[in-house]
Parts: structure tokens; sequence; C-alpha cells
């Protein structure tokens, strides 16, 4: 055969595994990742991006200046099902962050006071404590400085300090509360903070297929470590595999939480049009972060529907087709230093339908039913 | 070969193939589901129900009391979502029927006033001018008759009617809305049902699988029928063919609504005990009514989770194991009139994994987006 004829066939036989992509290894692909973690395949990461792996929650750690009670979880668990945090007594943090509906509130964007229509769409507070920052635009550091703002919201629940502190003090029962949990006679506005976190640092994601797939790895009876493998379907499994690979999801998507705690552009900013949303710039102040915001969790992401900070889809399809081409490009104006950038990580991927069918098959399998509440490990814990 | 041999031959084919499901001939399915309806396979149904096929959604039909008109349906739209209609000024009609819910709440029963729990689940909006009959109770006998039991109940709007038009009657804008729409000086709260009502009439389901699936019947275009036909893949056409057939839905999932407007008791009434809700007894006073509920439409039903009258089910498909268990039986107590009774169209079903996936894939495909707001076809017609 002539080099030239040996050429051309590799050149065909490439032409034809590009077009009817390579059958997928289903059992050697279970088999990598039955193993612990360091062992799976190498993820595809763009230069610069730390390795963080996928993985089962890691523990809540609870600050020093604000350890466990149950006494204080329980008077934070009170506070937040209660609308007398509020102005108009009809809205409490729970209206926004609903068990019911994966501790979001299933609305593009939410309503607070007088039904006043706000601009992001409501997070979930499940494993709130694993944030490094608080809101899309992270401008609360830990979830005390959160609990306050949203209260004194004037389009989410629009009460001030003075007046919660005056409200609560009014009240006999939160009176006797406040006394178990904090051995004080006035209630005071960062109490209220403080029991808020601690009840939110108790709502972690109940275990997901994901969770007791990862479980498998440890395993010595080859029953039992089959049983948990199956958690994961193959086409879910396949999905994992092109989380960290082909679909570039673990650049940002990674740990625990399935979050780098970072902010990126995803081209969703709306610069100098109907609906701008500038992110982490308003908080910063500083041009390169126009339009950034902070990567959410991918933890129990199919219960919280619609999805991005302004709950633009509704369809997970329609989120996957955005990564698959890349983001929304949007060109940078080199005249307009406040012009934002979509960021470099996103690269259109060549998802086959397959592909983003797995992806979305694998984000099911990262969620849970929504937590119902305070986790019962912590009940033993004082 | 021996009589008796010829027997156990014939009992062992039998045995396999009840073991082994026979396998579907999808081709012959679809080709029988691609004719108009009158030549679908014939559906399994209890002695005396009335057959009434799944199809297309009925036109609307305005009550010659209160015919539609552009300025009423905008009107209506603009009370729909105002919070003015109850006490607090803080809940507003889309408060439990949200679009981005699937205009239901996403909850497992609705909030109200003060943030009062609700016993039943919010239903949907959706398509609401096709129902004879309101509420789960089916208490009210039209919308513009529902209108205003929300807005009155304590627990829900908690707006006295006198209160409603003193309200709306001190607003120039509204002054101005209600006299274009009925060229009225005085605001009358049954003006307010009649706006609610001819607005609600205009919230229609969008066109899912299911509806483009059945013009492949209409077409002689061959391309164009395949097209149409293949919005329901294999498995949603054979679970179209089990929700007639073997799983029975069809007996009270019946009609362009998929519900047959009765009342009936899957055996959720938790009689004597917590959780209790008597249903259509609490209306109608008759003992037999005790648990009876009405039969919910399924267009769209994957869009408002949790299910049935309180919400219970979170999965669908603990939705199908109760159905395919025969619903919940409760042995009547022969000695107590009011001991409630499953319905006997219950009946177990003995679907397979394989079945009951089908099935809940057709329910994917009866489930079109939510309605956005007033159905264009509606804007041109006065």
């Amino acid at each position: 055969m002539t080099k030239a004829r040996q050429l051309f066939i590799v050149f065909i036989v490439g032409l034809v595994f590009n077009l009817h992509a390579e059958p997928i290894n289903f059992l050697q692909l279970r088999a990598q990742y039955e193993q612990t973690s360091e062992n799976w395949p190498e993820p595809w990461l763009e230069e610069g991006v730390e390795h963080s792996e996928i993985g089962a929650l890691t523990e809540v750690i609870f600050p020093f200046e604000n350890p466990f009670t149950i006494a204080k979880m329980r008077l934070g668990e009170a506070l937040f099902f209660d609308p007398i945090l509020s102005r108009s007594g009809q809205i409490a943090c729970a209206s926004c962050h609903d068990p019911d509906l994966g501790w979001a509130d299933g609305r593009r964007v939410s309503f607070g006071h007088d039904r006043q229509v706000g601009q992001r769409n409501a997070p979930s507070i499940e494993n709130a404590a694993l944030w490094q920052s608080l809101f899309w635009d992270g401008r609360a550091r830990s979830l005390e400085q959160q609990a306050l703002i949203p209260i004194q919201a004037g389009n989410e629940m629009s009460l001030t300090i003075y007046e919660l502190e005056l409200k609560l003090n009014s009240t006999y029962q939160y009176k006797q509360k406040f006394k178990q949990a904090f051995a004080k006679e006035y209630i005071s506005a960062e109490d209220v903070a403080k029991a808020l976190a601690t009840f939110q640092r108790t709502i972690r994601s109940r275990k997901s297929d994901f969770d007791f797939f990862l479980l498998a790895a440890k395993q010595s009876d080859p029953k039992r470590k089959r049983v948990l493998s199956q958690k994961l379907t193959d086409q879910a499994l396949w999905g994992m595999h092109l989380f960290r690979t082909k679909a570039r999801c673990i650049n940002c998507h990674s740990g625990s939480l399935f979050s780098d705690n970072k902010f990126h552009n995803i081209g969703l900013t709306y610069y100098k049009r109907e609906y701008e949303d500038l992110g982490l710039f308003n908080y910063t102040g500083n041009p390169a972060d126009v339009g950034k915001f902070k990567t959410p969790s991918l933890r129990g992401v199919m219960n919280t529907k619609p999805w991005m900070h302004n709950g633009l889809f509704i369809s997970m399809a329609g989120v996957i087709n955005i990564y698959n081409a890349g983001g929304v490009r949007i060109l940078k104006d080199e005249n307009d230093v406040f012009s934002p950038e979509t960021s470099t990580l996103l690269k259109p991927l060549a998802l086959t339908q397959d592909e983003k069918m797995a992806l979305e098959t694998f984000l099911h399998s990262i969620t849970a039913h929504p937590a119902n509440g305070p986790h019962f490990s912590f009940l033993s814990e004082s």
C-alpha cells in the first residue's frame, strides 16, 4: 500500500468515527468510576483552574462566634417560617425558600413586600452552610450577615432593624425562646441572625443516587458494591463522565457542592438593555466583574426550576444548549471599560443529542428529594 | 404427541409469555393510533362508565351572562395579579395560581392570610373554562361563583365583599377600567367576579406532544404525517395505550381535559384521622360522597407537582404506584353510614416497571410548558 493510500484510509476511518461517535464501553467506564475519585479519569480542566473533585457533602462547621445548640436551631426554625419578620406580617423567609419547592420558590424572580418583583431567582438554602459567600453577587460573607439583608430590603420583607427588635421584644413567646437560646433579656437583631443562620446550617441535601454510587468504591462485599454502583444507570454514569470531560462543567461546578464558590460571566448580563444586571460588579465596583454571578450549586438542581440568576430557563435542555454553544458570546467593546466579557472557560462543546440527554440524567442523579428540615444528625449534638 | 404432552407445552409457553411479557409491536400500535380516535383500540372501561375519548382541547364557550370582551379580559388580568383583593394587600390570586408554577403554587397545601395553611393543594387554572364545577369538592358551579370564595376565605385572602367594593371604588385606575368594561359608575363584587372569570377562560394549555400527535391522523402528506407521529416516542405511545387499557386511567381521566368532571374516592380521605378531609360530602352532605374528590385534569400535570388533593405525592412514580395497587383500599365499616368506600373503578393493575415508566412518559407528553397568559386567539375577538 502506498503512503498516500494509507493516509487516505486513516482519514476515512477518522471521519467515520467522528460522524458515528465511538461506542461507549460502559463496563470499563463503570470500573473506572467505581474506584475512589483519585483514580477517576483525568478531568478536562482549562489551564489555571484548580482541581476540586465532585464528591460527598463535607461536614458542616459551625463558626466559633455562633456555635450549634438545639435551642438556637429550633428558634431559628420558628423565625424562618414566621411572617413576623416582615412589615406586612405576611412574608416569611420560607415564602421564597420553601421546603416544598426545594427551599427556593419556583418562580422566575421572587415577589416581596406589596408583591414587588425582585430582580433575581431565589437560590435554594439547601447546603447553605457550605458557601463561602451568599447571594448571587456574593455580597454577604456569612449566613449571619446574609440573614438581615432580605428582612430590610424594601422589595422583600421591608422591616427596619429597629422595628424588628420592637416587634420581637413585644412577643412573650419569643422573649422566652431567645432567653433559652442566648440567655439574654433583650432580643437583638444580631441574635435573630445567629438563630436563622444556625437553622440554615442544618439544611443539608439528602443522599442522592450519586452519593450512593460513591459508596461503591468503599465496599469489599461484591454484591453490595454492585447494588450501590447500579444507583447510577449507564446513562447517568456517562453523563458524569461527560460532566468531568467533554462537557467541561467541572471547570466551575466542582467540589462537594458542585460549585467553585467563584464568580463567572456566562453572558446573561443584559448589559445596557432591559433587565440589565451587572452581578458581582454591583458589589465590588470592579469593571472586570461586570456580569459575573456566583456559580450555583448543582446538588438538588432539578428541584429548583427555573434556572440562572434571572430564572430565564424553565427547561434543563435549554440550559445545556446554552453551555453547548459556549455560553452567550458577547463581543467586548474595547472602548468601554465596563463592557462585559463572557468567560473564556466556556467553549462550544459539540455535544450530541445523546450526550446532552446523558448530562441531564446525571443532573437528576445528583438531585435527591428536597431536605425536610433540620437533619437528624444535628439533633444529638448540643 | 399425546394430548397431555400438548397441553403441557401450551401451559409452559403460556407461563413463559406471562413471565416475559409479549414484546410490543410498536409499528402496529403506531398505525392504530395514527388513525382518528374512533378507530383506536377499544378502551378498557368498567361497566357503566360513559366513554369519552381523550383528545384535543375543545373550544371555550363564554356564557351568555358574561360574554367575552378584551376590556373585561384585561381588567380581569390586572385584578388577578393585584394583591388589592386581599385584606393584607399582600396576596393576589396569582399567589396560589402563578404562571411560573403551572398556574398553581408548587406547595403541598397553600398559604393564605397571615400565612395560615389551607387544607388542599392549589389546582392549576389552566383550562379553567372547561370545568363543569370548581374546587376539589365542586362546590362552585361557575368561575363567576368561584372567584369570590377565596377572596372572602379567612385563611386565603380574607376580605369581605363590602371591603372589596370599598377598596376598589376608592381607586381611580380601577374606576376607569371597570367603566370601560361594564359601563357602570359603581364597581360591584359581581363585576369583579365576571372580569376574573373572563381572564381565566383565556388560559388554555399550549399544544402538547400528544396534541401534535393527534394531528397526524389528519395528514395526507406522508412526510408531515410521520413528523407529527414521531412527536410521541414509542415509550409515550405505549404509555398512551396503557392509559386507555391495562392501566385503566381512562375510566376517570377522559375527554379533552383528561377528567370526567366527576367525583371519586381513591382512599385518601383520612377518615377520623389527622388530616381528615371528607371532600364532596362537605358540600352535598350525602354519606355516599365521603372522601370523594373531583378527578383532576392531567393536561400539564407534570408542571403542578405535588399531586393529589392534599399534595401528598412529590413523585409521579408514587402516584402511579398507588393506582397500581388499586388505590388505598379502605374497609368500609358497615355500622357507620359515613365510613368512606374506595371506588370500585380502581383495581390492582399488575403493571410492570417498564409499563409504569411508559405511563409516566405519556404524562410528560400531555404536558406542555405552562401557558403564559391570555391565549392570542382571544385577542382578535371582542
